[in-house]
């Protein structure tokens, strides 16, 4: 185990709490579209099918930990959801992973059609840019800065992040990735969106320059954190737990932590980051509690 | 014919260097990735096949019609043509439009395949929105201004614009449309982000309010031009000037300005519409010969 330095704080309520913020922006944002169409009815599916929100939470936590405050950061926050979806939806289509079911409902495709899911992802990416530059929900003083996150958020998504780690993601099906192949896949594919929200919602909420290095040091390795142990459930999680089949990386001859450096060594590796990553919080005072206990609740979760 | 205000302007020898301008930008952009995978080379072979640059120069003649110049716009117009881009790789897809050649040259996702295809537009898009947003290519002085574009194109380019304008425009196959309903699909679709170029030339160029005003009045009745004009060609055009087949409108029982409001009135209603636009020009000198030019380019042209 490790020391969580937040044991006291109530993430579970803190979690319930975020996630209804955001899902109360999403859904203000779409309900105020005009337009009702077939595409909006597939965004909203796709935002609405449940999602644990992450990127907004941790986005909203960066924030509260230098001082700022959740409802400051909402428009970047649930853009970085709006983006996560969209990947989502776009990674299902029958030309890359072809995939009928997320989490236990069909897939935007499959509920819709292919041609409106490849314009819902293009109007949810679309959308979430639109948000970031709107007037109407940022505070226009801080103009430089929501333009710098834009940029951030781009570059994070486009083909130097985001898309080329799904691109490689594809490319490697049936291959043996070494462990920085591996690494440097999902540091494109879902780390860099991760640091990108920390790194949105630190500026945002007022954070010095330190304090930013400091809080990217800390997504690098959750970032990181998050994907090692997604490996390990895979392996060992319990299905009625998780919700979904155990054993499936390994089936499909997937490059995983485990089976690259072995399932105890991917433990003790998991532990490892989570600690670089809870020291990076050391100067940061108890606002950043949510944080620590993001971190640790990484490799402690069964689902 | 049309009385051309700036009928002495050779927009020819504009038309060439504005692009030349616009296709070294974009050059530019993409060799300083540091990052030459297949996903590059697949936007690069998409932006480099014979686009005509038409929103770019719009966005520069804008700009210098206020009394700007091209390089403080040159982020604004080559992020345009990466958004147009996208379209259309995205709407060639089989799921789609299903074309296998565009300007005769194989399209994206055949001369790649279909994931490479969807995850290049998903590119361009994203890269679009970060060279807009990129404080390296921009004045940052001037980023309340960026702001302002960064949203008015995505607002243009997204689910209440273009991408609403292709959900209209699959659905609408077979079946016939008013004339109303028609001008509304093609003002989502091409419209929204032509008057987007126009906007974002005039703002970044320092335009007045008034100013801003009838450049989109100009861009309305343009943008519409442009398509009552293409449909009349298709009509009437020269498939050996053309480079492309006649009539293919007609065969397909598509809805188009000549099969609803006859051909001769077409050609009398694009010719109002070019009235129009020159009108909204009237306050302006002679720095708007580029816009006068091509708006009357727009009914003479052949191809």
């Amino acid at each position: 185990m490790i020391k969580n330095p937040a044991s006291s704080f109530d993430l579970n309520s803190y979690l319930i709490s975020k996630r209804k913020k955001v899902n109360a922006f999403i859904n203000e944002i779409l309900n105020n579209t005009v337009n009702s169409s077939r595409i909006v009815q597939a965004m909203h599916y796709s935002l609405m099918a449940g999602g644990k929100r992450v990127r907004p939470i941790l986005c909203i936590a960066a924030s509260e930990a230098v001082g700022g405050n959740a409802d400051d950061v909402l428009p970047a926050a649930c853009a970085l959801e709006m983006i996560h979806t969209y990947s989502l939806i776009h990674d299902d289509l029958p030309a890359m992973d072809n995939d009928d079911l997320r989490r236990g409902k069909p897939t935007c495709h499959i509920a819709f059609d292919e041609a409106t899911a490849i314009l819902a992802g293009d109007a949810l990416l679309t959308l979430a840019l639109r948000i970031l530059s709107s007037i109407n929900l940022i505070n226009e003083k801080n103009s430089s800065n929501w333009l710098r996150v834009v940029h951030r958020i781009s570059f994070a998504a486009g083909h130097n992040g985001m898309i080329e780690g799904q691109m490689r993601d594809i490319a490697s099906e049936g291959t043996l990735l070494s462990l920085e192949e591996l690494e440097n896949m999902h540091s494109l594919k879902t780390g860099a969106l991760i640091e990108a929200a920390i790194f949105s919602g630190a500026l945002l909420g007022g954070g010095s320059p330190r304090q930013i290095d400091q809080l990217e040091i800390y997504a690098k390795n959750i970032g990181l954190a998050f994907q090692v142990a997604d490996d390990i459930l895979n392996v060992e999680g319990d299905p009625a737990v998780m919700g979904k089949a155990a054993g499936t990386d390994n089936a499909r001859g997937k490059s995983t932590y485990p089976s690259i450096m072995g399932l105890n060594e991917s433990k003790e590796f998991a532990k490892k980051i989570v600690r670089n990553a809870l020291q990076a919080l050391d100067d940061f005072d108890n606002k950043s509690d949510p944080l620590s206990a993001i971190a640790c609740y990484i490799i402690e979760r069964k689902k």
